[in-house]
């Protein structure tokens, strides 16, 4: 009987252990995806791509003798011996003896991977999502975003936060709205989770912290560049807090960290991109009627929408944050009341207001947070004020009715994050597998 | 105008802080919610609940006041000299001069939450979940499920997987089945993903190992302790393997990870639970058609299925396992082409059977994985010979056509693997929410 008992020892390199000086002139074996070939008539170049970069094998031509069978998008074990070449990406190259073929394809690329710019359109790239992405700066787009959602996850670890994983289909949705897809569960009417708000204020009464990464899902009619109808949303939420600050503060921190992390550990898809990764010593609150006048005075323009920021007002605020507040940051706190659901804590010194913020990065809104109610009265006196009834929300209810510490959080928009960081326009450039009013595959 | 700058300096003290020797007879702070209140005549004991377990404070009646005012499920914030204490739980308890309550409840608890034990059904805890889970073991049974899933991340980022965050909605559901949940998406007809298996092979061609984390959906008609029509799974796919051995090696070495992880960091919920780790030296592996004749002679059961392990059966692998092998998991291997899906790859030796595998942990599949098929003109020979088309994965099959390592991968039900550590007998109970036929709420 056989018995499995863990990783083999690698009998391959990864690119990142052939800069060893001591490998310098030994024989190495390495695999990858044969990313380009370029024949220079004595010698032929085989670029391969592995999930750390492209390196450069060289073939002496008459050694080679797999013209017709090594092409691009095979995958190959390359044995040969690791030379020094300054002009090889990585400083060294293969000079190889030995390739063999783990896998071959049946077409050529639909699309230049191999090549630094595909030129290729958005819609063509997401058609062909699996093969775009095996061009080197595509990929490098998700590899920051995996050390975004990280730096997210172990920073919120160490402030003791608890991960929480809350179910996605549920009962009729108590925060409402017509933004709702409905499914049939089981012949009973369901619906898919916009937010995993009332699930994390009811953990908050069980852990004191919490956070989820996980997606959410709009069913709004925008079909913008800033709009998916399924996204993945960065939330936490935090008990006993003193007011909204700490919220904020906490992802000032976060931000930080986050940062701090894509800088140590991802400086080379960094590189690939051309991306810098914002500095934040601190991050500038301004009121939400203050932002809104402060532009307005700025750059002339009048204001229309009294109690909510349209996607220009948010865009000219990120200008004024980084002429005026040297900031690619700003935080709009105060939102009207009346645009804000229920569970909001109203500002005591002005109930038109809330105790809540939005955080814009480079003018585009990626997060929404802030104090929520914690006392039941003042939450059932809320919800009557609205002329709702807790119908729907009995259980999320009755965590307030036994006591919850005050606390406050927020959502963020991973996509749109992750877009505001690598300077792409359109929020699907962040996602993998984007979902819109006009897509649903691949 | 404000500027937020981080975190503030804690004013008051985590429990794991007020072990600090440096400490004893200072006067501290402390915030949490009121867990118990024992009122023994002269002074008042209460107990505070925090994230990181319970602790003791001591009132003398006479200064306390607050009898009325203070009751369980009030959160509070008390100060007072930090005093050791042999009897108290910390070994340390707090004599307290000052309580101010945060937030108060407006009704008492619809379970004693307080209790060591609740003796509450399921249903009833399910029912009020929120509440129960305030019970310090109900709770800790999810912070070990957290450290399962960074147990199962932190691995695999460490062995270069990229972690991808793939759609849940989708077109018609090209692995097909009854089991999918329909939804309308903007009138068009499309479905919740089942797993996220077509989008992790597609991407280990694009970052050669990648794993992902989320929500899956089965609509599946069964209301058993084993099944949940929402689970979280744990799925990872790899390249270059050179055979499934190596997708079971990943997974052994990442089980000992993940133990090793529960062992450091949550030994107090370990302990809570009463519950230890396995120990994993090895992991047994046994090809199917011999597992089933193993128990049918060990236990003297007739072999009724003969493509597939029944529920029992399962149960009396695991038996074998612990009795005659030693071990609390054991790997099924070569599973029946005809109960696997068309993408698992045949064994070259018997096409009857597959280089598939699944895990099962004290008698319950916990995994299911295996080599996949990486060649396109295979995969749609293989396609062809159930009688199937390509439609509805057309941009799968284009990864296929422009080449793919070898590669294979497994998903791992995380709720599962849960209450098999934890010893509970019904999968509902590592759920934080879960959704069954019957159950949509909370």
């Amino acid at each position: 009987m056989e018995r499995i008992t863990g990783l083999k020892a690698a009998e391959t390199y990864r690119i990142s252990q052939l800069k060893a000086p001591e490998l310098e002139g030994k024989s190495v074996t390495v695999e990858g995806a044969v990313h380009k070939i370029r024949d220079m008539g004595e010698v032929v170049f085989v670029i391969l791509r592995q999930r750390e970069g492209l390196f450069q094998t060289v073939f002496e031509k008459t050694g080679f003798g797999g013209e017709k069978e090594i092409k691009e998008g095979c995958t190959v074990r390359i044995t040969g011996i690791l030379k020094k070449e300054a002009r090889a990406p990585h400083g060294a190259e293969i000079h190889s003896s030995d390739i063999r073929v783990l896998s071959s394809p049946s077409a050529p690329m639909p699309l230049p991977v191999d090549k630094w710019k595909m030129n290729a359109s958005l819609e063509t790239r997401l058609d062909h999502r699996a093969i775009s992405l095996r061009n080197i700066r595509e990929r490098a787009k998700f590899r920051i975003q995996e050390g975004m959602v990280r730096g997210f996850r172990d920073f919120l670890y160490s402030q003791g936060f608890t991960e929480i994983h809350t179910p996605k289909i549920g009962a009729k949705g108590a925060e409402g709205g017509a933004n709702i897809f409905k499914l049939s569960y089981f012949h009973q009417p369901a619906v898919l989770a916009q937010s995993p708000q009332f699930y994390k204020q009811m953990m908050v009464g069980v852990f004191d912290r919490v956070f989820e990464t996980g997606p959410v899902f709009r069913a709004e009619k925008h079909n913008t560049r800033r709009h998916l109808n399924e996204y993945t949303s960065l939330d936490f939420e935090m008990g006993y807090i003193q007011g909204m600050e700490d919220v904020m503060g906490m992802e000032t921190e976060m931000l930080r960290y986050m940062m701090g992390l894509l800088d140590r550990e991802y400086g080379e898809e960094l590189r690939l991109l051309d991306c810098q990764t914002p500095k934040i010593d601190s991050i500038p609150a301004l009121p939400f009627e203050e932002a809104k006048k402060l532009v307005s005075q700025a750059y002339g323009r009048p204001v229309k929408a009294p109690y909510d920021l349209e996607p220009e007002e948010e865009q000219l605020i990120g200008k004024y944050a980084k002429d005026y507040l040297g900031s690619d940051f700003v935080f709009i706190t105060h939102y009207p009341s009346k645009k804000r659901p229920f569970y909001a804590m109203d500002d005591p010194e002005d109930r038109r207001y809330t105790l809540s913020f939005d955080l814009l990065y480079k003018g585009l809104e990626i997060t929404t947070g802030g104090q929520r109610i914690h006392d039941y009265g003042q939450l059932m006196r809320k919800l009557e004020s609205r002329g709702m009834t807790g119908e729907g929300m009995e259980e999320y209810l009755e965590a307030f009715r036994c006591g919850m510490p005050p606390h406050g959080g927020l959502g963020i928009g991973l996509e749109r994050l992750t877009v505001q960081l690598i300077g792409e326009d359109n929020v699907r450039e962040g996602s993998l597998f984007p979902r819109d009013m006009n897509r649903l595959t691949p």
